[in-house]
């Protein structure tokens, strides 16, 4: 055996024989839907686990508001599982768990789009690991197959579907609903919150897409550098018309690197149908990553549901039982570009004067926005003009919609959808 | 830090530090397509690769036909590459390499479908990796998926697609060419040998499927377990047929859970419009894994093509470098279920006499074959009756075939393909 690789596994091996089979402490901080999943689903897999890795995972104590003692499960743990959500105290713990010498797996999206380079660093620096794949969309492996098949492969460009709640809004709304009953519809059938703005506006999306920016470039991404809008303006009238250009409507997180940085934005975008995320229905979530080498791969699966969260969770256990898994990379540091093209949908409402769509090619052309197609209907004070352009910088398209917007004949403001452009059909 | 998990990692690490950023020697056995594509994607990445692995890797022999000896490779090597395809000599060289205490990186699935086992228990006894996504879909990384994210999962279901060559073919005869049409534009785009029989015959994709069954359900599968037919015998009057039912067709692996064993088959089938690998098109691979706790994950990507292959190859070595990967699981001891039920699409040219339909529902139903929809087509001497069944064991319907093909009015032989039922819509 060569002095290298191979010997550090053998040496887990006999780690996990000296120890007796002693059972692997997993303190479990947070008991709600995910943590209570996770519990039941470890004691499910217990022995199964033992099988393979010799040892058996159990919890050895749980922290809730109203139970436990962080130091004291802490100082009884193998490996701290944080799902309790938010910043605070989890930020405090994981870094009190990492500062121990201890592995953590944690499914808190907010936390690592927020505070993730100050958690990679200390990781970094004790030599333990931090795995989150249940953090980016539930039980679809995005995060392990970024982290380790594609480690070595330059990514060019992640398109995501990851919040499945936006995702089943828009699909009752291609299917005729309105958005206010396609939400109320949501939160009946579980998909959404009481107070679903995290969702709506983007944010919980945002969030995501840092975290797998971070993953595929590189580069520190914090959720304030993700420009995002959420599906709150959008109209079935939007789809409607979308429709005769045979596009979908989907919430797209896109990262990808552009003019020597890297752009990652999340925002609704009207999708062509042979697009791999086109067909995406309901509250699943996909994600797709593309570079040269790859072409492209697509993931998709449940992005939420508390037993397939805790499915994601358990993976990364027995991904630290096993020993494998690099501590994070230092970080790169490139640019963020925030000024990207893109090709738009434009809705306009205006009144059907001689010279309207002459006044609008004419304020579109100086912003230098060339038009792929567009559609005009109705008539006399009542007309709508649709049309798509191809890529143009977003500060251009903006200028134009808001001189268009001082038009005497444009009746309403003027609309705008990003496109994304299929690239593989 | 806990004396477990954690430690050997920072050994690990510390070992790549003493090596003071040595090369990491990987010897290539092969150099075709895939080993040259790798060589070249190897020497691009060694950079990046160094800046998270601590070590460069480097090839540091080459054995062909032609050049390169055998041992002197093995001795001034920390990693072999296998990507000569193969039974022999692949398999004595790797064996060779486990027993020297090399870790083992391999595409080669005709070797694994048949002599896995021994390869397994090698790598279990001497405590090194065998690794091998790019055996079973290219890019796609269902190898790591199942062998890490979802380890813990019990799988009920694999669907895959998992030959280029014949999804290629299938999808430009859905588009109107002939069977022999089709081929020969498969070969004249490269996606088909100029001996196809492997493909079109359906033993590639059963090579596949023994692997992908064996990381799932932990039983051996040899490829001569593995039930299959081919594409040969398909028509585009079928592809005609079914698209009046709403089905498309493709050629299916399925790897599944049946009656306390495990069923593994390759067959042409038709899936209804939802399925998620209904819309995999052109040469691209897909598989969809099926679990209780996960619901269903889909992964989809190109499923060949040198640079593709070398990509997942790549992974493979990285993973190795990195540390992580467990040994293969001693095997479990499952039945292979040879048996089982499917729903039937059944073609039959028929002269429409009176009684004809009495007389073929009838037999169907002697053997408990039930109907879900009939089509009946043309008039006298030259009708077709086209059926779609409901799931039925595979010799009763069998059975009812052959009783068929005696009926003086059934005109030629019955053709029958598997139905895969949709059920998540």
């Amino acid at each position: 055996m060569s002095a290298s690789a191979a010997q550090p596994r053998a040496e887990a091996a006999a780690s996990a024989q000296a120890a007796g089979g002693a059972p692997f402490r997993v303190a479990l901080l947070g008991h709600g839907t995910v943590g209570g999943a996770f519990a039941v689903l470890l004691s499910e897999r217990a022995e199964e686990i033992e099988r393979f890795n010799g040892r058996r995972p159990v919890i050895s104590g749980v922290l809730t508001r109203s139970r436990g003692e962080f130091a004291e499960l802490l100082a009884g743990a193998d490996l701290v599982v944080e799902l309790m959500g938010g910043t605070e105290p989890a930020r405090e713990y994981l870094l009190a768990a990492m500062h121990a010498g201890k592995d953590v797996v944690t499914a808190n999206k907010q936390l690592l789009s927020q505070h993730g380079e100050e958690l990679f660093e200390t990781a970094r620096e004790r030599g333990v690991r931090l795995r989150f794949e249940a953090a980016v969309a539930g039980a679809v492996p995005v995060v392990r197959v970024l982290e380790e098949s594609l480690s070595a492969t330059p990514i060019e460009r992640i398109h995501g579907i990851v919040n499945g709640t936006t995702n089943f809004i828009l699909t009752e709304m291609s299917a005729g609903a309105s958005y206010a009953e396609a939400l109320a519809q949501a939160q009946r059938s579980g998909y959404a919150e009481a107070d679903p703005s995290d969702d709506v506006s983007g944010r919980d999306a945002a969030a995501k897409m840092a975290i797998l920016a971070r993953l595929a470039f590189g580069t520190p991404v914090h959720l304030d550098d993700v420009l995002y809008e959420g599906i709150e303006q959008l109209s079935s009238d939007d789809i409607e018309y979308a429709r005769e250009f045979g596009l979908g409507l989907k919430l797209i997180g896109t990262a990808e690197r552009r003019e020597g940085g890297v752009s990652v934005r999340v925002h609704p975008a009207f999708l062509y149908g042979g697009h791999p995320l086109a067909s995406v229905v309901g509250p699943f979530n996909a994600v797709t990553v593309e570079a040269e080498a790859i072409t492209e791969i697509t993931m998709s699966g449940p992005g939420a549901g508390g037993r397939q969260t805790a499915s994601a969770v358990l993976g990364d256990v027995v991904s630290v039982m096993t020993g494998g898994a690099r501590p994070p990379a230092p970080p790169l540091a490139l640019p963020l570009v925030k000024d990207v093209a893109n090709a738009f949908y434009l809705h306009l409402d205006v009144a059907d004067h001689p010279g309207v769509l002459a006044a609008v090619t004419k304020e579109l052309g100086e912003q230098q926005v060339s038009i792929k197609s567009v559609v005009q209907r109705g008539m006399s004070e009542n007309a709508r003009l649709v049309m798509v352009t191809h890529p143009v910088r977003e500060s251009r398209m903006r200028a134009a919609v808001q001189a268009m917007a001082g038009f005497d004949f444009v009746r309403s403001p003027p609309r705008t959808i990003r496109v994304i452009e299929e690239e593989f059909i």
